[in-house]
């Protein structure tokens, strides 16, 4: 029976601007991905990030996306490796000298949006992030989605001496090969709660997801994703989280 | 008799726009003061500029800003104590990235700009910008303007278990009670690259400037500011490296 | 009887991030002052305000700032008066291209936060604005606070062929010589709403209001700030609005 | 014989960054190309290069781009119609504030970068570009890659009523169905500038220029893109504007 842990994006104010009930969620969460000012937050709202995650013993993750605030790093740009490697790199430490004040640390990266994306579709992407953070800390771990691309990619990433997390959407529909049905589709995203809640506890009892097709997909899984937008969000996370406790 | 150090401001170009003779100049300072993005350079120049310090075994330093890139942080912003200390731990945690991927680390910051001439002026931003430090890395130091002040701010900054260093502008005219003619002056700036020189041969030997009205200012110096910019800046910091060696 | 029109700042979302309830609030109020993509908003986010007030025959009013999202315009920047001409240009700039795409114009500019502070302080500031406009076009005016700085700041304005619109602040109290009581006051803001909306009828009704000693303070008036931030400031505003109609 | 005129990317600084020859380069091109601040340029600098221009009687483009100043616009993002029209619509008023207060006006509109790639690679793009301007003022024109996609695209910018301006690269080489030669491919450019300018001369006598294989391409062309970057450029500026008039 494995672990799951819950990770939620959090930290994603901006300025005047406010996002997610952190205060609320971070209470329920394993692992707070903390956003590193490309896409969102800021100098002062990832002091005040870091602190809440510590003070909640929330394990923190760094959330670095592409350079686009008004797209909030959803939008696909094409960089080179070089400035992917770069920017990673930058936010990581952005990220990480709040951890220090705070005598806490970063202990993996899950990259943003449209990096995330671009991160699976492309394995050039996945080194040029990995390699930033093994040049950085080898103890820092990098979340990948649990896909039959699984193998390769975590190979890659032990090559250079990284550690990968395994990340499940309860709330996707995956298709017979284990890949993502498309965003595009009708049913692309399960919308019933209770549908999820399910979904979760066959992961974490038996190993395994139900296909859009009814087969059995075993996933390897570490953590699932959450979201803590709004207080619906917020009930589904405390559901979650008793069920699994 | 005290040895001096060049400290310059390094690696501000910013995405295509180049600024400054890097690669020349590097060889013949002893200190670089590194931006951080926030009023110039960018996650690819921060990657190479720290590459090139470590290459020529150049000292750096973070040369953090208020986060104005159309003014080159030379525009002063009234940012709020808190502010300034994270916008300080944002510079200072990315930069220190770069510093790791390439087994170096940070040696000292030096406020640029607007926020030098704020700390200065105002020592609860002083405060501000040292506890930041503190709180990443006591090692580090921080670069103050020498000045009658030197006292209290040094004793300050040792409060947060913080080291200065001092400097002094060789090329700027002093008042006689120790502080910098304004650059409203017509004699705020001293032109003439011989006179700088002999200003430094005298502080190097014997520990003191003369003041606009001739009097000896006895001066606590550790390093001494110079330009990078252009041809001209550059043959002076080999005339002045040679002098001093 | 003064005719006294409600201006609200609309238009203040930015990417992702909302901001007020401008849906609701747009229909009960007279001028909307729009912001230009400086402190807020971007060009997705005003050409649809631009939409909505035109829908809702709303007087469109340019609400430029100085360059700062993650501040929000509210902290203060030491800007040449050249660069304050040519920033409250481009975004005067900016947003009548979307009034010029949806068949409507700008009609007059309030500056927002620290730039309207600076510029009711600092003539030299609103000269730099008021030229502006005037280069844009004569037609739209400069809404200031109405004070015992009425008469030269009117003034000034004529000279360079541009009108003003006199704001007061209805929840702010006010000294004996018509400036405001400084924030940093307990009483500088009045908060319940009752007595607000009794000093904007005697102000309507007799053209003045009460200082804090209880003097009366004939102030010029066109228009009153109201804000629709939340529930609470949108339900003040239609109370307002059934008073004043 | 066709008139051919010179259109050049101008007003490419960014605060205290400099870029290009402009003062020196604006007397001897035709059409100024400024760009608006997204990818260049900042409020300061477009007023001086409108004036600039204005003084030269050159002929002002909007040079619009992507929102991505560190990549100078040259990244594609993978931004909405409704994202592409909004911004064309900014910075094309932004850029109109300035030449209304020089008393000129923007005759025509040349996207930038990627975004100038992304037009000609995907007609939905370029219809979104075409109904910005056209819902702006219908008297500024669009200029595209003379190609054979020629036709269709005058078409689809008539049908919103906009006149179209054709641009030759002299210096690029052209496959036989007049589409560039890659620029991954060896022989993408022409760097010889006496076979650029008697390409020139043979499109501007004959109306052709000679495929890589030899082949007579018969293109439509009002203007030809040249570079003001540095003294070289300018050089081949002047014998061009010399062999042309």
């Amino acid at each position: 029976m494995a672990t799951i842990r819950l990770n939620c994006d959090m930290g994603e104010s901006f300025g005047i601007w406010k996002m997610g009930l952190d205060d609320q969620v971070m209470p329920y969460i394993d692992m707070a991905n903390l956003a590193c000012g490309f896409h969102a937050s800021d100098a002062v709202t990832m002091n005040k990030s870091v602190a809440l995650a510590k003070q909640n013993n929330v394990t923190i993750g760094a959330h670095p996306a592409y350079q686009d605030l008004v797209g909030f790093g959803r939008r696909t740009m094409q960089c080179s490796l070089e400035e992917i490697k770069s920017i990673v790199l930058y936010q990581l430490g952005a990220l990480s000298a709040f951890c220090k004040a705070h005598k806490t640390a970063i202990s993996y990266v899950k990259p943003h949006g449209a990096l995330y994306n671009d991160m699976m579709r492309d394995e050039n992407i996945y080194k040029a992030i990995v390699s930033a953070i093994a040049s950085f800390d080898k103890n820092i771990k990098i979340m990948i989605l649990s896909s039959p691309k699984n193998e390769a990619y975590k190979h890659t990433a032990l090559l250079y001496g990284i550690n990968v997390i395994y990340e499940v959407f309860a709330d996707r529909n995956y298709n017979d090969d284990g890949t993502l049905v498309s965003r595009t589709r009708e049913n692309a995203v399960i919308h019933d709660e209770l549908d999820v809640a399910e979904r979760i506890g066959t992961l974490k009892n038996y190993g395994y997801l139900h296909s859009v097709s009814g087969q059995k997909l075993y996933m390897a899984v570490d953590t699932i994703c959450v979201h803590g937008d709004n207080e619906k969000a917020l009930s589904f996370i405390k559901l979650l989280k008793k069920a699994m406790t």
